[in-house]
């Protein structure tokens, strides 16, 4: 590849997830690889701002793509929606010579970066990171998969006790704006109900369906609560109003909370943050900008970031119907 | 060893805890070896009461030694709490046949069992089954070790955000009015701060320790609360009364919940309740009743039921020393 | 649907594989709401020769989906591979009433399948369920995700010693005669080296590769093994070999064995197994037969499974150029 | 206290144990909270012959607590049982101003430690790391619980596969000469035999004891064997024995290997080695030299180093008749 690239940067922003240590080292390595310096931003566009940054070697990456969370510190920053901030940013990437940045995150990152790159003609890539899986241009985003799985062992867990005791639980999860996490850990764990933003399942229709539930000889029940989920009660309103309407069921709630974000990557998430790193560096050498990289059957594509961030990632409802006919 | 029983009974009573079935599987293989019949009963002294149990053989209770919750279920039954409930209970003993009962739980199981072991001169032996640890007449009790590695995998998840983020998070942590599991997994995941019920830290004391430990350069903490905290604000109030006057922190609460009654028993756990089922059979053969079974010093013990039920076990103060030490 | 389907018969057959319970319970449940019968035969075709099976109703399969095995045992059988044998089994389906055979396995099951199918005309779908991921028709097979972060915990483990030591592992994976476990495992565990059968490295280039590693500054390295490698020296001559040729190295070997096979499923084999197992009850319903129903590009395919049984799933070659990449 | 210690060196040597890190970093936190430096030497004795160290503080162990392996490294040092050597470490140490010397490691680190520290007159405190078990002075080394669980965990997925091919496995386990692993573990994971070195069962009572567990209805059975088995054959040998000797079995071996020195410390090994690197500390400031500290009946106890050295730590064999109970 001909190309005048000599520094890259890169960082993470936004919630963190497991599997962005991988992509960091995939970025640091390919750069070594082809001969590039790299330096890591902290705490994302704030980072940048401050001028907080790390040289990443081949080296200084090892042993990490194990591990959960981001070596490079995450945060949201106020300070890069003003034009002072970004300016500001961009001066610094100027002094230090870098030549094109590397930006893991989600929706909100890759905004911020598509204006920071058209205003100041730097080339930017998004590596999609975050466990809500709610990006367009990819079908699994760094650190879903990872998710997935903390979530269905936690309920797993639940389950155990749940069973015990004859009882029914309130699950609720992550996820933002997208029923993805619920949908696939609540299928996994075997839920007996999902409850996701996408679609009202309404609170008649959830009595219904545990009354029969109950019918058929489930002596306990799971259901799984996204936490943007529509149907107008919080997850604890939830619970209150089924145990008043059906008043034979003991119902318990759990919030899983931060702990789906953290832990060691799965493999899932490790090979494809590597991939989707490497990639990136190959992008900006390849004279690209603007774009995200992402991944389709099994193979890696690339969106227009200003197309990533405006579509939308939409479920597949298929799994509803599947989830219903499993919980029969 | 010279005995005239012929049939020996089980069941699981209060919250359930991992390794509740490694010790049903040691208590019906026990039977099976000294040729002694053995029958479980469903959701504790309910099951009794109603009558509703399950022949247990040394092969139904294969492969559960490594399954979480209790396949004889759990339950607090208010009926046994009147003398005709715990009639009908030992009407259906003597109907079945069943010599002596062993009952896997805590205070309040061993304290129903003493009453009726006196009022139908039945023999009764206890086996300490309960995440919280809290029994005296044993070091450890079934479930403990267990819920100890779930709570420090989970808080290890949550460093992983909460040092990404730069963050302090409240973990609230089972325990009922007994401060080991916080104590212990505090220890074990370094928190920052332990709050629990048997020291009551203040409110001006924790502000200072977080204080000093950002001064110390700490970019993130955790502070580990026990359920049974007696520093008088729920651990949401507790978080929102830090960030009020410590501005600089950002603070976030989860609440660890029922996930810490499952999941698959440690080894720890596993050994403890084999031994201490084989045990429980082996007492009822040598003529012993109204005892509890233990473990101190990696020997089984044996403790009247009624100086189990009132004693106290004590957690040992130097853990909070060194959680101290440690938080430097 | 209209059909005059009246009973589904499903085995497990060939090498067990994590999620096998989850797609069990699938195709029972999915019978169960579209009222057909479902009826499960134990070792696969042996079971199905000798008649041994079960009734599997929407309760009986409950709590499986996160068990790692097969319910339904597995077996390979000689006697299903004569005349004979398959006679007495497709007598023993026409005994039981089963319009349809349901084959959870990989190649040599599928094979099987079609000759039996064809034999005594009765519809017969196949489900891909093997560690290995080596079925053309579909991008994943069953248990191959588990299988994957079975062997990333492992060599995580592996990797605390190997670094705390500055030593050099030879771990050998299984994959049969492909190398999907190795490479994929390979590029999460960041290993230094992977030797797949797809590709023959040769001796000469790993001594370089593992010479040029240590230069760079690693102290220790991890090399992982397809267990079909074809590189002419089995993992422990391999050790030996690289010891004498480069006396400074300390070498260990592990072979993960077994434990591959088992554990509990998933969160990406349980969703799999599910979808798969309800599509094949409904391709049944639908009247099809003789195919095998995957997943590509997160949708469901189905495929001719003779097509399935000849064609081949090939690796994706792009991985080893990333590997030599990270491990730069 | 009153002392005139101005600096403590830690290191780690012999096999690498799960909690080692907790441990050094106890050690680190200890001397910042009594204001006294710390200084890590690099791969146990080795490094202090070569000076190889660095300046332990309070921020530079964080995060660590969870963490497999040693950041400290471990090596066996054969100039160290040279009298030119050890001049050699003390003149490092005499350099380097250290006053006295943390060991954690096992019977041959404290050997080495013992006649060091009687030649040169220095302060040694020894710390019983080792995931065998197998010193005196202490009922639980640090590791050992983490590498339980290891062994019980791998050994549940082996018995997924086992069960659902009716097989038997041997599964080779560590722990040198000694059976605690194996005892535990097998006990622990349902093992239907366990062979150890403390006591010989015999091929005889071996065969017996499998055909006896076959009739009783066992379709599939687990023989945990100890690396340090005195039976007389290997692994491999003991299988292929077994299967001549009794055909109808299909037997398979698995021996786990180096996996069981890694992965994070359970919440059982980072509190003990919490708790021994503070004391460890604090025993040296307190004017002691020449002892291991260790815990019994869950207090620490402080034994001579000759004493633990030359002291047997013996099993239970009490568990050895449980396990024969519990494979009824």
């Amino acid at each position: 590849m001909q190309h005048n690239i000599k520094k890259i940067g890169v960082m993470t922003s936004g919630g963190d997830a497991p599997g962005m240590n991988a992509a960091i080292r995939a970025v640091a390595r390919a750069c070594s690889y082809y001969n590039v310096k790299c330096v890591g931003y902290y705490r994302g566009y704030q980072g940048m701002i401050e001028g907080d940054s790390i040289e990443l070697t081949a080296r200084s990456v090892k042993n990490i793509v194990s591990e959960g969370g981001t070596i490079l510190k995450s945060a949201r920053s106020t300070a890069f929606r003003t034009k002072e901030g970004r300016k500001k940013a961009y001066d610094n990437l100027v002094e230090e010579g870098v030549d094109a940045m590397i930006l893991i995150g989600g929706d909100g990152t890759f905004t911020g970066g598509m204006i920071f790159s058209k205003e100041f003609d730097i080339p930017v890539i998004g590596v999609p990171g975050t466990i809500d899986n709610d990006i367009s241009g990819t079908k699994f985003t760094i650190g879903y998969d990872t998710a997935l799985n903390t979530v269905v062992e936690a309920i797993d867990k639940i389950r155990d006790t749940a069973s015990s005791h004859n009882r029914l639980f309130f699950v609720e999860v992550m996820g933002r704006d997208a029923g993805f996490i619920a949908l696939n850990a609540g299928v996994g764990a075997g839920a007996e109900e999902i409850l996701i933003p996408e679609e009202d399942l309404g609170l008649d229709r959830l009595l219904e369906s545990l009354q029969r539930s109950r019918r058929s000889g489930k002596s306990s029940s799971i259901v799984v609560v996204s936490e943007g989920d529509k149907i107008g009660k919080n997850v604890f309103e939830l619970a209150e109003y089924v145990t008043e309407n059906l008043p034979d069921y003991e119902a318990r709630v759990s919030v899983l909370g931060h702990m789906q974000r953290g832990g060691k990557p799965s493999c899932f998430d490790r090979v494809l943050a590597s991939r989707l790193g490497v990639k990136a560096v190959e992008l900006i050498l390849d004279g690209q900008s603007n774009v995200m990289v992402g991944v389709s059957d099994n193979n890696l594509i690339v969106t227009n970031i200003e197309k990533a961030v405006k579509g939308k990632h939409t479920i597949n409802k298929e799994l509803l119907r599947i989830s219903d006919i499993l919980s029969v």
